[in-house]
């Protein structure tokens, strides 16, 4: 009954459903089933996919109907000095990506931070969001509503910690539209990037607001959390970790290893990162933050969906002095290091490689630092493929007067 | 010299550099190497990063400083069928992720979809960008610019299409913004997503345009393309490909397999995915599209990262007379076939899995497909998300009216 | 010397400068001279612009260099009777506009809001911003102010309001992108639109933080405000005051005063106003709110470039049982019953004729009763126009039944 | 029975209605009798109201239920020399508000600008727009229209201008959201804005699409146009003319007269106007942009509420070797020298001062110079108020100095 091609034959007799595998099969016996029929079904050989080397048991948190693994090319680069608030000291980042040179351009770039002693990184805010909506009957009853919110903010914190030992509400912000009134919950979630833990104390706060007041929920999240959407709300508010990573380089240092100058790399940060994302309307003032962003998400078990909001980064050059400042400051970057894909194999690797595997110390500590990892190669990635436009047009510049 | 360890110690000598080892190891003894200098420099065991299945040395295209693989665990969801402008028939999606619920999620509204005959999706405009910036004198220089790009199409189209052999130049569309022109340049790619061919291209319409003309190039991408960050131009006026999907549920399949109605439904989708992300100020009108798109991205080896501009989609749900009619329309849902990582072994037997691996018959209608089936897959979450929390009310409601 | 002639005689030759008039002559007398200036200068006659009927003087706090006077027709809307927070009665909506079949349209839709019983409207929430932007050396530094900031709330509300009989500072927000540190102070600015007290108030707390901390104020305003830009942060935070009207209309009233049906508009108002609006990546959900909010802030002597955030506003229209909910919803209307241009001769006559002219009771309550005037006037606007385009297609559903 | 009072008697006893005034009195008998009305009601004397010098019939076309005008003091900035693709020569600008030291700041600029030779000033693109909002089945309905759309481009033109002597159909451009197919239309409305012709004329092209495919028009207007709202496809694709001012200002000439340097300048604006805006999420990277564009539209007869699109600008400044470049780039100013307000006294006046009034030779030219004069004045008022707020560090780094 557990061989995996009768399984397969009861599937594809419609004895049994794909979802109904595991009450008969254990996880790897119930996947290789599935992957049998799918097999059959799309006259495919799917051996790569089913040659995945961790336990499918150990994934039965992160995904339903499992047929095996994809399997992303994972490399590294550093090494880098990062003076953070959590992060402090040197490291190698992973990357995962199938996008030919983005790790080389990633590391050009550390290895031109770690030149000039290390970037700075800082969190400076963080909160994981839930924003439910309700209806209610018109602006007049919102009125109430909002009010009995506002007085009891206290009963609200306790009703939502009541079903968490780590989180903390943080606030508690409501919005009117019509008859509905959207609230904003921010939570401090420590080392969890906290969706879950939002969710869940917000559907405990959400009856207490049913209970109490007229307001009838209408969805746990009304869009205004915002999640995986592109949303000016968390590019301007913040959501999971605001995060900033700067660094100053030496006039000489850009000059000899970015063959280019402080000036002209300021210039086109300006013309590219502020004036064209500024005509785009766009709420990424960066080159390609979303790489490095998506590349560490990927070996660290991220949520590859929230790349979307990780994206909400801008970028910043000036040429001081004798030196160029830059700087990456992102928005909303939603990261954990413990739960989600964190506890898989090669992810949980991956953060042990950064020395910020599960919970922190204090607790949060560890997400913290991999906001600010984040932000340092994603730094990085900025410097290096400002440099090589600017350094086109220096070489031209050296190949016109030659003539 | 081939010994693993032994580069290993050369590495930590500072004798070799990280990217220097492919010069003196095949692909994947220089990764073991790589591996092992950074188990001992943050002592840590990175055994599973190193179990992947592929040969190194096919990853040489998709990554640098490469140690190992990431590995995500993949599922399938369906079948389902889909009357597509390419897509047609039953398929199986492939979804990569470590998203607990999101696999059933999706299945469940396939399951619908599919009980009611299947979705319709169709591409409804297609073109990827990029768009570089010029510094010209000022704004009267940019109108001289912006007429001889208007005079000479034709020349840049030649320039252009001179260094592809698939790629077709379907536009140029000039910004100004004080001294900047912008220029979008907008190409039909066929089966390859084709951020490379259309650099490749508009670098050498770009010296045409140098070379004719008093601007100056100051990067190849403008900001304005856009690539990888969440922008207006892009939900606007689409990159990669426009597409959308929709179906048509009957009351009785809503109410019973949904266990909701469809004035419920639509009601929810317009408090949450339309006022809801009125009030977030987004570009996101859905309720975890990213999800689908991200899941699939990764199975068949589309680029993480643009997962940003995946996520500017509008869902759309209306009561009919006795039906649900719901939609689904991305504006810039960048995908290939061909190129990048799709050629990977787990990836392209993703594609294979759903018959759409390597170039279209004709040119572009694997891409095509694979977009629409994406579409497809994001609109049973979308059915299935809104669903669920609409349920939640029905059930409170049969509950208190028990009482 | 003050003949008006003689005067113009020496701007020509050059003796005198335009700004300097107001020191040889009275008010009127000077802008005689320097319409008698223009006039020769261009050759034309503006004895239209010099037809003013206010005294000079009194609009010296105004403007400079005047001339005379543009005039604008006005006229009257309604009665409608208003539930509203501060505003409660019936009353007239007077508006000063150059486009025709604006004031028909709003009184189509005030007549049907009366016949209704009338309008309710709200408050939500209030606040006049002003946001400086300060330079620091980097991210480190941004978070050592910060923390002052956040540590020093009570001594910036002394510095801020030591400059201000009326204001009370409600909110300082940091925001650090880089080496920017912006601060959006948030005011009750009572009946006062609030950007002069805001912005005096701002200067001191300012020279507080550049005093205590090594911040270096580089711009009262950092653009975080936002002040007559469209901004995202308006539309979400709000400024000035947030306001919603709603109301509803019998089946009877929507089917014979506006010849359509609650299902029909709520149908038009989804597509056009919540989908068309989506899709134009828009911060205004509404038909043409900013039609009303214009008119009305010409005629009561608000700022007409804060229009811009007058538009910042969604309209929901919801079939219920037997009726229509109709709401509008402001984020950031700018208004005020004192000082700008409310105290000129045809503007606070305007404001009588509301009854709201000058300081309220309590104060504040006159400009949120002027907020909550403006909002249920665009919502009828909003009715109006809605009604128009679905009547239309009711018209033409007759006809074709009729055939 | 044309006395007033007696009119105004029968209005209170509800024998007449405010509108159906008109078919018993002359225009100025009637608003004379509203605004008897309107005083009793409200126990207010309007008299200033009454005191409009216009013919009241003269604003038949502009607004209802008259009951007077509403007077904004009017003033000149000036002289200032333009090199303009349609403006050509030395200016003085009108400029009618309320808002005190904005003619002085804007005239403070021009005066730089004046003192460098002049502002050089280009329309880049121009276009008005309409875009109705068609129902289809579904998105392959969807796809058959657009189809139809693409290849009736000629039949659509020859509708649209069988209904306009002047005007003419640019382009066609769909867009496509679930069951919902938008249309752009983009016109060239020559010295009209052109709202009106764009709107008859898209009228009799939606009849066409109606009658020849199975869409179903439900408002002529769907949003994508956009009017009167702060939206990006305005901001990125323009609406009504897209205009860039610029000067080049010598570095003499910003230390003397702005007190500051270009350095500091271009530094100021880049933190407020580029990066202040970026955080804003605003599609307004300017100072104050607006307040010159609301002063103009007012004193020349333009539609107030358009003050937002006119919003839309970008500014930019760079130092370069010895001189500061400054622009401002409109995406969206919807202007015009015939129809709407243009006609009634004061405006036309204005108009005249501009040497502007009326149709341009060749036509368009007109409403081309009154864009260009605009963006010259909107950047003088940048180039004031970014040197004020430079120049207080320069004096403040100065008093450090001295001590």
């Amino acid at each position: 009954m557990t061989d995996p091609a009768d399984l397969a034959d009861r599937l594809q007799d419609g004895e049994l459903r794909l979802y109904e595998l595991d009450d008969h099969a254990d996880a790897d016996t119930a996947a290789e089933a599935r992957r049998l029929l799918a097999e059959r079904e799309t006259d495919t050989d799917l051996s790569a996919i089913g040659s995945y080397s961790f336990a499918a048991a150990d994934a039965e948190a992160n995904i339903e109907n499992m047929i095996g693994g994809a399997q992303i090319p994972m490399g590294i680069a550093g090494p880098v000095a990062v003076d953070g608030g959590a992060a402090d000291g040197e490291f190698y980042l992973p990357l995962a990506t199938t996008e030919g040179a983005l790790l080389a351009s990633v590391n050009r770039g550390l290895s031109a931070i770690h030149n000039s002693g290390g970037a700075t990184a800082r969190v400076t805010a963080s909160g994981m969001t839930r924003a439910p909506v309700f209806q209610v009957a018109g602006v007049a009853e919102a009125e109430e509503v909002v009010q009995w919110v506002d007085d009891n903010t206290d009963n609200l914190r306790e009703a939502a910690e009541s079903t968490t030992s780590h989180g903390e509400l943080l606030a508690v912000d409501p919005y009117v539209v019509g008859d509905n009134v959207f609230l904003r919950f921010v939570y401090d979630t420590k080392d969890a990037m906290g969706m879950n833990m939002a969710t869940i104390a917000t559907r405990e706060a959400s009856e207490l607001v049913e209970s109490e007041t007229p307001a009838r929920l209408v969805a746990l999240s009304g869009n205004l959390c915002s999640d995986k959407k592109p949303a000016a709300i968390n590019a301007i508010e913040g959501r999971g970790r605001s995060v900033t990573a700067d660094v100053t380089l030496s006039r000489e240092l850009v000059e000899e290893r970015l063959n280019t100058t402080p000036e002209a790399m300021a210039e086109g940060n300006t013309r590219k990162n502020l004036i064209g994302s500024a005509k785009a309307a766009s709420l990424g003032f960066n080159a390609h933050a979303a790489n490095t962003v998506a590349a560490v998400f990927l070996a660290t078990g991220q949520d590859a969906a929230q790349v979307v909001e990780g994206a909400n980064a801008i970028t910043t050059m000036e040429a001081r002095e004798d030196e160029l400042y830059a700087s990456i400051s992102f928005a909303s970057l939603e990261v954990g290091t413990v739960g989600g894909g964190t506890r898989l194999d090669t992810q949980s690797e991956a953060l042990e490689l950064l020395g910020i595997a599960g919970g922190g110390d204090p607790p949060g500590a560890n997400a913290n630092a991999l906001a600010e990892l984040i932000a340092v190669g994603a730094l990085a990635g900025e410097l290096s493929l400002v440099a090589a436009f600017c350094s086109r047009h220096l070489s031209s510049a050296h190949e016109q007067l030659g003539r």
